[in-house]
């Protein structure tokens, strides 16, 4: 190589892959995969069949005869979705089709934000909204959780804070029904005091309700979007969570004044259209009931994840069993601090999220993690739980038991 | 609306969407839709059924169990592809699927540019890829191009007259193969001087190569990727042209120097992976037959376009006959602003793509356009190119022939 193509790449890139890809570890509860045997696989290939001859000949265009906005007959079903799940009254014309709601993110971000901006995230949260903020220059605030979502007191302080300083936060970004990583949900009277606090300070909210779908505990609330009189709230979903993840297709639901600042920025011409039509075949007809099957299954992963933990980490182990969706949140003793459990379990073939990668506070989730339960079968769950638990406390000195035998404090 | 949204965006926005999308216009003669016909739907609709068959439940994991580089399979076939058919022996780590060659280009930016950066492009280029630079604050100089792509003595002009100037520019941006919107073809002596001087000036090259597949008129020579030594090279490619746009995949060939720098900056958590699948699958027994058959098809239609050019516009429109592609692009008489034809046809329904748009200096475009031959079909070109004339008549008073009868300048 005569020539050094590093000499020419923009300054201040993110750290660099480290090797190409080399498979998933053996014990894998990481990310949002989700339960391969529910992947509903005939009637999706029905439905590609379907759909395909019928309007095949379509992909021949950008958008699919449909603008940018995406394939019309999918922004129907998801208005129709949102109409009888989340009560939220919206049309075709509200709804944009995006490569999975991690492109909502970037597009709703790129609306509002710019370098020195602050916004109001809850203090454990998705880690992939902070990477972003962080990587567009924008600083966050956390607010206090509860197990029914944000503490109405903490965000008053929290906005009263930020006004007293005279910072404008851009918006607040919550993911009230099935929160990520604490599994909670936001009930309706809570949502209606956080509209009330937000048109208090003025703010607008940024709903992120790509995990609502896969409740179980209880009535899923209305979406806040739908409790909103006043334009405040921009919304987004996914069937990520709720068909599967590797589609790559999720939705920002928008009144006209910020989804037309929003269509020029997506210049990719248009997300996948093979999972657009595929889905707007498959959901009008099935998606109901698919849903409940998933749900009752990841409900029972969920015991086995639960059971697991409570089995092999004991009392020094605690959690609110999750009302939904396929994540633990799981709070160890002070002494742990699980990014280095992640990289002692990692070299072990177990693999967690570190949970100061889930906090506006690094220092608070030190000693958390969070634990997908939806991918690996319950003998995985299992065995990599004990194996999490014998590596805590060889590491940490963490009280575990195994099997019915207590271990102390070493 | 007691809140006003539009208060909290970022400033800077790009201009908002007039409307929600209405549909095409009946004479669309713009953006790079393809043929209706030539989407191989029955065989795409049983790769389809034999790759979810077989495959369907990996569904459930982000990446396709892939990891973030995209579908292996399909990254094979796409290695055995450019070994095939652009000489560039490859392996499937060097391979990145994207969501369409849209995003292979924001993020081969995002690796290589910053706000003030100069890149060298050819002076009629892909009009997507200015406004990218733009909204990048990247600066971008446009290089002379001939009937065999680009001048190298002004490629030597431009990268010395930047040296003078203390610019270092970060790349050459080319599309050397059905070049858009000339639709030239480089030749390889060509490519192997432009790769000398790329040396001299020890700078690095894009290559562009998303419509090489459908070459018709001579050879299709080895790219520029696989005739460089020295790492100099990053080359993207697509489908979109050879199966089908709405589908979004492309692809990025880099060296891992690049590629490490590529993975991070691809946030979607993969690209749709239905299409990736399904090409995956449908590629390697068929694609050769099906461009085949395609390449026929537009050579065709290309040539129904040019004939109704020659006919309506007579001596008044000057071009090359396309040595494959989708498009012509027609140079007008001076007095002709295109973009202002663009308006006044826009109004009767017929729409095309200004040349300005597609030119480094937009002075230069004023007269010229670009015209997509694919899409329509045969009777719409008649028409639609007759009612462009019959615009170009009343509004400029371009000598046009309308029938068999001459219209003098008026």
């Amino acid at each position: 190589m005569a020539f050094d193509i590093a000499k020419s790449f923009r300054p201040n890139l993110p750290p660099p892959a480290p090797a190409p890809w080399s498979g998933f570890p053996p014990y894998n509860f990481i990310g949002g995969h989700n339960n391969a045997e529910a992947v509903p696989v005939a009637e999706l290939t029905e439905a590609a069949a379907a759909v395909l001859k019928r309007e095949g000949h379509t992909l021949a265009t950008y958008g699919l005869n449909s603008g940018p906005q995406g394939y019309r007959p999918l922004r129907e079903a998801v208005a129709d979705l949102l109409q009888s799940r989340a009560g939220m009254p919206c049309s075709a014309d509200e709804v944009l089709i995006t490569s999975g709601s991690l492109q909502a993110l970037d597009l709703v971000n790129a609306v509002f934000l710019q370098p020195g901006d602050t916004v109001v995230i809850e203090e454990a949260t998705y880690g992939g909204t902070m990477t972003r903020l962080k990587a567009l220059g924008v600083n966050y605030v956390g607010v206090a959780l509860d197990g029914d979502g944000i503490r109405i007191d903490s965000l008053r302080s929290v906005l009263g804070g930020l006004k007293d300083r005279g910072v404008k936060p851009k918006f607040i970004y919550t993911i009230p029904t099935v929160q990520n990583p604490t599994a909670s949900v936001m009930p309706t009277e809570r949502r209606v005091e956080l509209l009330r606090v937000a048109a208090e300070f003025d703010v607008a909210i940024f709903e992120d309700d790509c995990y609502a779908d896969l409740i179980w505990e209880g009535e899923r609330p209305p979406a806040i979007r739908a409790l909103d009189q006043d334009g405040r709230v921009v919304y987004c979903g996914s069937f990520s969570k709720s068909i599967a993840p590797a589609l790559r297709v999720g939705y920002v639901v928008a009144d006209w004044a910020v989804m037309r600042q929003i269509i020029p920025l997506k210049t990719d011409a248009g997300s996948g259209a093979l999972e657009q039509m595929v889905l707007a075949e498959y959901v009008p007809g099935r998606f109901e009931r698919h849903v409940d099957e998933l749900r009752v299954a990841l409900k029972r992963k969920a015991s086995v994840m639960v059971e697991a933990v409570a089995e092999s980490f004991g009392a020094s182990a605690e959690f609110s069993m999750p009302k939904g969706g396929i994540f633990l949140w799981v709070t160890l003793p002070d002494q742990v601090d699980t990014t280095k459990l992640f990289q002692a379990a990692q070299a072990e073939g177990v693999a967690i999220n570190p949970g100061a990668e889930w906090s506006a506070d690094p220092a608070a989730g030190r000693n958390r993690l969070r634990l997908c339960f939806a991918y690996p079968s319950e003998k995985v769950i299992r065995e990599g739980v004990a194996k999490l638990a014998d590596i805590c406390h060889r590491e940490f000195g963490v009280p575990v038991r195994s099997g019915n035998v207590e271990r102390g404090a070493s």
